[in-house]
């Protein structure tokens, strides 16, 4: 079932989706983690009339803010507005943000994963398709839409540690005392994972992320043994419907030997590596997205100009790049200096035929 | 002047120094970061009577949780019980503990740094000194002291920050747009953290560990470019006076080569890399310690046993190996399992020759 290749063919930007796939592109595409947020006023006057989980939860104010840096910054694509957590709603798991998100009840023995419920995520999380539906019709074909959801390691974290953590205490007590029911439960979490990101499929996105966002609290031994078989499956189950995907393993750098081993179509690399040695890690046969330290928007416009110069060139010996920040976009950012970066990348990204 | 050498003469376990100066030791010997702490029964009663700061500031009562772990957990060197915000004091910087580090006024401009005091650690340090003398009295020669400081960029980040951090975003806002009033504060830093050490040496300590903490929050690049030269002078100018150094820059595998080229004379790995690959990267000509997560000693004994004896093997690829945890020891953790991870140790590291 190739439901992604037919349903993009009449997008006009296709840059993103062209370097997902092997091929060359005119320019090198760029989009930015976090593009939809707090940096952006348009953004915060939207979040002045509905708290965070209201906004998750309506789909048409989903593509208003997805759409909105298309518009300011010129990026290559659009990511659906969203959360990773929303899944809770299919486990009947409550969560608040507060404004890092809470558990009211963490899961951590064998009667609180048995009390998990086997929710159907296109039933109860309609919303989040509704909000997919709402994006394409929105963004009206212009750059393709990028679904998502969090690696299951991520999200079972959230629930066992009940919020952020520093040490990951919980959950690596789970998962060395109990690695038995450590990975049922990153089963079931899978399990609902990949019913999830079929729907957001079916529900039109043309690509899809996957965000390992706390993977960095595993050693590669670890990380081996106890996460990433549940990795590929999600990666290769997503991919039988043919859209690219992207896995966004963040936090160690040891671990990207192993994540490109899993057969994702692009390598999400965050800032803490140089790019060019990245992509002696993973193979130039691999295509990569990233990896400008947020923080460097921070700085001023010539520093941003030839940080990104430096990074779309190194770019340019693996076999693709998605140029990217290596982490999401901080809310103090200017949203000039982000548009900067966008055409100093498609200025310095345009391919050597095209000049 | 070659101070330590003389010193340490008459100290009985000297397996934790000849590892440090290249020569073959009866056994891998072993330490454990923040081993004079909280999951310590022994420890929290001391807390019971006085504060955090109080304990720093109380010579003897620093040299009596300094030699707890010592009789509790048999490892091969004591730490100087410490905390490497102390330096605040020689800067006229108000620090409290809640229980996290809070900085009343962050230093985030030219006249921020201005106002900065120029004390001689000697005298406003000088109970950290008496600590020294304290502890090497209580060790009465049974093991080396390990004396320490914060490296120049993690004392930088606690003062711009003001606190613990997730994305450093004023320190990096300060490097990337102020980079030279960076460069002065970390030089500053530098110069007071030379003094420090040496006053350290001078008090008796007989290795010193650079705990460069927040040194994952930059990419090699900026590392390179911006903190380097400092660590560089830092580790230097007390390797001048004849004590081992060892430098545990922690949260970024991707600098460790960097780290290795600081002339160190051990580089501490954290967790997140697999051992033998970190051998690889700083050469097996090199002296490493590490890195058994903290978190596996929350698991069962026969996980630590196997655990820690896979770690020994590797580390007997280096050229010397001190076992240590690869970040500090969690407060949870069950003291039998650390002395169990000891014991482990001492039985796997024992050298063929004396078997």
């Amino acid at each position: 079932m190739d439901l992604g290749s037919e349903l993009t063919m009449a997008i006009e930007n296709r840059a993103f989706l062209q370097v997902c796939r092997g091929e060359k592109p005119e320019r090198t595409p760029v989009w930015i983690m976090r593009q939809a947020g707090r940096y952006l006023p348009e953004y915060r006057e939207v979040r002045k009339r509905v708290s965070f989980e209201q906004l998750c939860r309506t789909p048409e104010l989903c593509a208003q803010v997805t759409v909105q840096p298309i518009d300011r910054l010129g990026v290559d694509a659009a990511i659906l507005f969203s959360d990773i957590l929303v899944v809770f709603d299919a486990l009947g798991v409550d969560v608040r943000f507060e404004p890092g998100p809470q558990v009211e009840h963490p899961v951590r023995s064998h009667a609180d994963v048995a009390r998990l419920r086997d929710g159907d995520p296109d039933v109860e999380l309609v919303y989040v398709m509704d909000a997919v539906r709402a994006c394409k019709r929105a963004l009206a074909d212009r750059v393709p839409l990028i679904g998502f959801c969090g690696a299951p390691f991520t999200i079972l974290s959230y629930l066992v540690e009940g919020g952020s953590s520093r040490d990951f205490e919980h959950t690596k007590r789970l998962m060395y005392a109990e690695p038995v029911l450590f990975g049922r439960l990153l089963e079931r979490i899978t399990e609902l994972l990949c019913k999830y990101l079929a729907g957001q499929v079916r529900a039109g996105v043309d690509a899809v992320q996957i965000f390992d966002s706390w993977a960095g609290a595993l050693s590669p031994f670890d990380y081996r043994m106890h996460v990433l078989p549940h990795v590929r499956r999600l990666v290769s189950h997503v991919r039988s419907f043919g859209v690219p995907v992207i896995l966004f393993a963040r936090g160690n750098a040891s671990l990207l030997e192993l994540v490109a081993g899993v057969g994702a179509d692009v390598i999400g690399v965050d800032w803490s590596i140089e790019l060019a040695h990245a992509i002696v890690s993973v193979g130039d046969d691999k295509i990569v997205q990233g990896n400008l330290d947020p923080a460097i928007l921070l700085g001023p416009p010539e520093l941003i100009e030839t940080r990104a110069r430096a990074l779309v060139r190194a770019g340019k010996c693996a076999r693709g790049h998605v140029f990217n920040l290596g982490h999401g976009i901080l809310p103090a950012t200017d949203p000039a200096h982000a548009r900067h970066l966008v055409e100093v990348v498609h200025d310095e990204g345009t391919y050597e035929r095209d000049r």
